[in-house]
């Protein structure tokens, strides 16, 4: 099997990769770039694990991690670059490492995931698919290799499984899922304190935003597509921005009826980026695609240029698209 | 022990419950008024476990029950209400059969109960005051009692779980709570769109009324309290009411720093429905003892007349003397 770059993709079992992380003592652990709960958890709870083992490693992240992680994303020991071990959690393409993709990009040694999009940029993977976060595989990895689970590491892991998979709300919880939760409950995680944290905190300046941008709602199709816009104006007013937006798109398909939720955010003059929501059977990756994007079913995303008003018509004609296939 | 009427209350054990409801034939399961998950999936499960025994049940609800639990809450058979044997769930206190109260308040054979404040004014209780949701305790009590679970009865314990624990999210979820979740994934639950119906979908009514509400939040006592009004005019302008409502209060603890999130809804020229939700060390129901009413430390209510601005005062003294303190 090939990957998208030249070097070989090597297909591991858990097992393999287990041995493959005992093997070696020097690790430097990569998340994707806008880093979620996901990313951060799993190669948190990587490093701790591989602390307990005695080996030297370093979680490096494209961007700045937001404080709200705090409780378990510390400051890690510093690695020698050169040597190093180079271990990429949660990361599907290699352009999804941003800021780090040129350093390390061709050279990630071991990637561990669970998009099924994964584009085999690693000399070695370990994907399951069916896994609802990485985190979950970080935790069979974990206790495949005996590795002592301590509090942080359970809080970390915890917040992985939690994050991606909406509070155990999504399609793509399991049996399994539930059990490790299970598992991690037995340690001292503070779990209703993690979930306020992530779920049930905004700043006073996203409410404010928030209220600005359900002015702007707008329905199409029969109802059937919700959209909501996200101004330069509003971001500038109220100060808001970043991965703090992140919980709009949500509120774009939270609306009885609508099958797709489009939010556009402005991110320049003429420049907007848009997220798609859709539910089952529409695929939100379809219509990101037209536009010249892409993503998973249910989230994808797009770049989109114009004035607001060119942009909805390029947009909605996406949507439209879709819906009448 | 005595409850608050004159007859004693009998507590028994998981075990005793079982065998009780073994012994009778005829049943007549009662809701709480404005029915949520947690009442109404526990009657149901209840019922089709009863039915599995080939025993005779009904489920009485005081209230209409919203049409989005039709997925599991069917019309249920009629039961000769003299000599049926009379089991609520989920109702913490005889006021809480509202329509019913007159009815079957003294005439409670069995409650099965999770609430800690629980009144004890049925004959026989089962509480369980470490249950995240009575639906934890149902799922034990069929399973003791090795009554067949099939779809119906896993979507209805479900139901009552997430709900009650907001998806997992709680601090009164322990790992049982999520074994139990594990084990009703081996039926055919779809639990992610019984999460699409209880968490992710509102009306466009519902977010227009939400928008208006997000224009009335004040900020008291260093931020530390956020208060929201519903408004009667809001209400009839947008048509938003009942249970409909219920998701607003939620709103009012969501914003960082605030510990008590208060929300005023008009239900009279001169009266208003006010909710608190609070974070520990804050308790909610000091707060609403003050003002007359009552209900759990995370979440209570209380109905005060006056003005707004009057209700307004009554009740930020009465969240200032519980901050204070």
């Amino acid at each position: 099997m090939k990957n998208k770059g030249s070097t070989e993709c090597r297909r591991l079992s858990l097992r393999q990769c287990a041995r493959y992380l005992k093997k070696h003592d020097n690790y430097i652990i990569l998340t994707h770039a806008s880093p979620d709960g996901d990313t951060l958890g799993s190669a948190y709870a990587l490093y701790y694990g591989l602390n307990e083992l005695g080996k030297k490693a370093c979680v490096i992240c494209p961007d700045v991690i937001p404080q709200k992680y705090d409780y378990f994303a510390r400051i890690t020991d510093h690695v020698v670059r050169e040597g190093a071990t180079v271990v990429a959690v949660d990361v599907a393409d290699k352009r999804l490492l941003g800021t780090l993709k040129d350093e390390f990009g061709d050279i990630v040694d071991l990637n561990i995931d669970h998009h099924v999009s994964n584009t085999m940029f690693a000399k070695n993977l370990y994907l399951d698919a069916d896994a609802s976060a990485t985190a979950e595989i970080i935790f069979e990895l974990l206790t495949l290799m005996r590795i002592n689970i301590n509090d942080i590491t359970a809080k970390a892991l915890y917040t992985g499984i939690a994050t991606d998979t909406g509070s155990f709300k999504y399609a793509t919880v399991t049996a399994k899922t539930h059990i490790i939760a299970a598992m991690l409950y037995e340690y001292n995680i503070n779990a209703s304190e993690i979930n306020r944290l992530m779920f049930d905190t905004k700043s006073k300046r996203l409410l404010e935003l928030e209220r600005q941008v359900l002015k702007t709602a707008e329905f199409h199709f029969d109802d059937k597509c919700m959209l909501l816009c996200v101004t330069a104006e509003m971001q500038e007013k109220t100060g808001c921005g970043g991965t703090e937006l992140e919980g709009i798109a949500v509120i774009s398909r939270s609306v009885e009826g609508v099958k797709a939720g489009v939010t556009m955010k402005q991110t320049g003059d003429q420049e907007f980026k848009v997220s798609v929501r859709t539910y089952a059977p529409f695929d939100a990756s379809e219509i990101c695609k037209k536009l010249g994007g892409g993503g998973h079913k249910g989230a994808a995303g797009a770049t989109v240029s114009g004035s607001l008003t060119q942009a909805k018509e390029k947009v909605l004609q996406a949507v439209k698209e879709c819906l009448e296939a």
